[in-house]
């Protein structure tokens, strides 16, 4: 693998590539073209050739990928061979959606602990997990090796959240709250902001409207 | 309001300018320079007069941005003065986490019904709501003046269901099954993958641990 600094745009596609490579070792398909793999991706096969040449290319010019080689080295490459164990904080509306969704997901992502600073959530049982107390979270993270803290509070509690998830020793933060929040350099920090996408969403539908007007003159 | 096509990038800038925008609302802040505002931010003074700019531009030099009147434009721009009523296909896992979701949105977005194939979950009451026969998605669909379909179902049935929709006469689908779907040109569609977002901080996890272990040696 080169050890070159790889751009965010390639890091973001790399999953993308993976879900369509595993789509094909399901239908038993062991090569494929960049020119194929660009049909069914919808990328250009120049744009996947570069995105997998960040990686040391692993196309041999002519014969195409291996589907399950290229699928393992995009594991490798984004470290999903092995295991992340997980904690959430906040266990309203929106920590219960992720721990829902958290059941769905595949690969080596463990849901470990739901927590929670309301009284009257703490103990109770929720998709069952027993919610926990917050003030147990770091003795938790220690004890329990946890590597990734999933932020799930109100808006005004998620900072804290994060620096406390941060002392404890997670490696990452996965942030569902709606603020932007700050850690330090060596934990990684990738948000999630539902709400841009269906707002993104609402400007596409309301720009083919104005469009179609448009065209109605 | 200029006419130009806007990129894509910057459609995806804007709900968080509103998001900012929102939090000065809410301290009594009236105006802003593109200089404070982008300390805020994140973003470059120069990017954010540039983003602006798209939309005609809102700010007098030397007098800032309008705090309100910004966030009414980019309300406007996005089409957020107005209400989108919305139906969720799917009522597994993923599906009721995206339901539980939609009581944290604000704006005009409102989840409307909550749909589903699955005999044993077909009337069962979820999150307040009665779950109902996908058969009856179309009528109701029209009837109800949907505007979104939200796609949480499994992969195989998401196209069908992206179909069903469109035929139903939806504007947008906002679609968090794990498979591309697609629709027609007059329909406006956003995906999200969750996915990716965890696989991208698994892989910045990883990357910060390696430099680590370079720095060390």
């Amino acid at each position: 693998m080169k050890n070159t600094k790889i751009s965010n745009a390639v890091i973001k596609r790399l999953p993308r590539y993976r879900r369509y490579l595993i789509e094909l070792e399901k239908k038993g398909v062991e090569k494929i073209s960049s020119k194929e793999f660009s049909n069914m991706i919808g990328y250009t096969a120049s744009q996947i050739r570069q995105d997998l040449n960040n990686f040391g290319g692993f196309g041999q010019q002519g014969y195409g990928y291996s589907v399950t080689g290229l699928r393992e080295e995009i594991d490798a490459i984004l470290g999903l061979d092995r295991e992340y164990r997980m904690v959430i904080l906040g266990a309203g509306n929106l920590g219960h959606a992720i721990a829902n969704y958290t059941k769905t997901l595949t690969g080596g992502f463990k849901l470990c602990g739901v927590f929670e600073t309301n009284p009257d959530l703490i103990g109770k049982m929720q998709d069952g997990m027993e919610i926990q107390n917050y003030d147990n979270i770091v003795d938790f993270v220690e004890k329990e090796k946890i590597d990734i803290g999933i932020i799930c509070t109100n808006k005004e509690s998620a900072q804290e959240a994060a620096d406390k998830l941060c002392f404890a020793g997670v490696k990452g933060i996965w942030n569902f709250a709606r603020v932007d929040i700050e850690v330090p350099k060596h934990v990684a920090l990738e948000i999630v902001h539902l709400s841009d996408s269906l707002h993104a969403l609402a400007y596409h539908m309301n720009d083919i409207k104005k469009k179609e007007k448009g065209s109605k003159k």
